[in-house]
């Protein structure tokens, strides 16, 4: 998906939300656990995604599978993601779906991961941590219409411990700018570096800048305006609303640029809003506040 | 598996080296392929690390299976991890199992990651992506018995980019000794204080600074030096020998400590030596050759 299609469908659905399927058996209703114990044909890992997805499509432009909450359930968990991808690509071809794996290896490793998510996947994004430096980020980019996600000013806690913290440049590197800088700022400098750089795969067009993004949580706040100084156009992935605390109109008075560059998560707050046969109406019900909440700045930032 | 336990192999045999199960079907033997499309219950990947095994383990104290060249098979691939953990389990119960996954995460998903290698999968250790910083790396502490394996200093060239700079400490830590230091440093350092803190997990003892091990590559060579001032006792896995072209005896030159110290990891070099029906036998040929080297040092140095 390119970045101009994002904006589409961002301004005609009203909405920027993402809808995080952290999908956890041991917050899921009841029932629908023991349906599975009776039937071993039923995955409710599976039937929760769906039906949470077929209640909260019209109002979001984005899910986001946290392969952790797959993962922890071995064969069965990669299973049911790959039929979650496989019915969002199938009944809502215009989402945007985010395998959030923040993985990072070296060169040949991060290929791999790339291949996964993007080939065998068909994901439209990936999460991607940074540390490893340039090598274990520049395979991910490249695919066209395939977008690299990359780990900049994260929404937890830890977040302080080294992301934030000043950093200069490495030996070699003497440009000015690239001094005195925090490390998220600089992950954030050096990547775009990096994307010029990339070179094509598959003899198609190779990565452009506008399929790099960043995640910066929602609990950041006044930091996204020292962002948008260093990455003016690109798209941030924004996590941290809802359950962790995030203001929605302090990341639109901050975060914003001119197609709109913004995806707001919620996972914990909309998925698991309700625990009775009635989840999943809730769970469209909560996404629609949220998409009307996103829609009135819309309105009056872009008119429209 | 502790400390102790983890030296008591090195010394018995005579050996720290670690196979890296880099399992990847473009490069295993033509004739498991073939064998493969004829029976589809012949699982290529799973049968050549079954073979790999078995010639390498009297050479080897641990092996590492790499999560991404698994995942890069969906599901299938998953089932040749979860097979070859449990095979080495059942017929190596002295090997050390080392799931090279490099995660990390908020601490909600991090704690899922860890449950998913620490409990469903049964290794001993878990590569972890120190970004976040402390809550998504603890909730991978305080599981007795189970290692976290820091990210430090890696192999790649990309470890230049955002490891080797100068990091000032975050605004709220005064102490002299977080200031100018390397980022890697200050993760080294920031990890051991972190260790201390963490909470003990499902009423067992929790986390012992001992099952910290730190990520330092092969090819890092005299920084081996400053990584021990800073870390004396704990055990550092040393990938980058071989293929990536790193040297054992400079790395044991900087790296011993009196526990030895180390664990090197060879993949490449070792599981594709040969591409014939020999190709297990070659590999374990190739890691009896390291394994001498290693015997040879471990005299010199340990007297034993």
């Amino acid at each position: 998906m390119t970045r101009e299609q994002l904006f589409e469908n961002i301004k005609r659905k009203q909405s920027f939300l993402c809808v995080g399927l952290d999908t956890d058996l041991k917050k899921v209703p009841q029932f629908l656990l023991e349906k599975t114990s009776k039937d071993e044909h039923f995955d409710a890992i599976f039937e929760f995604n769906k039906a949470i997805i077929d209640a909260t499509a019209p109002y979001c432009i984005a899910y986001k599978p946290n392969l952790a909450f797959y993962e922890a359930h071995g064969v069965k968990g990669w299973i049911a993601f790959e039929r979650t991808v496989k019915y969002i690509r199938e009944q809502y071809p215009d989402q945007f779906i985010i395998a959030d794996a923040k993985r990072g290896d070296i060169g040949n490793t991060s290929a791999l991961y790339a291949r996964t998510f993007f080939e065998e996947m068909d994901v439209d994004a990936v999460t991607v941590a940074p540390y490893m430096g340039e090598d274990s980020v520049t395979p991910f980019l490249g695919y066209p219409g395939k977008w690299v996600i990359l780990l900049a000013l994260t929404s937890n806690k830890g977040s302080q411990d080294f992301q934030l913290a000043p950093l200069s440049s490495p030996e070699g590197d003497t440009t000015a700018s690239a001094t005195q800088k925090r490390l998220f700022e600089v992950v954030i400098k050096r990547s775009q570096e990096w994307v010029k750089e990339a070179s094509p795969r598959g003899g198609l067009e190779g990565a452009s800048s506008e399929c790099l993004m960043y995640v910066v949580g929602a609990t950041q706040g006044s930091a996204f305006a020292d962002i948008r100084r260093l990455a003016p156009d690109h798209f941030l992935l924004v996590p941290g609303i809802g359950a962790q605390g995030g203001s929605l109109e302090e990341v639109c008075k901050y975060g914003w640029n001119d197609h709109c560059g913004l995806i707001v998560n919620s996972s914990r707050a909309i998925i698991y809003a309700d625990a009775t046969e009635r989840f999943a109406e809730v769970a469209g019900e909560k996404a629609k506040e949220v998409q009307q909440q996103m829609e009135s700045v819309l309105r009056s930032h872009f008119n429209i």
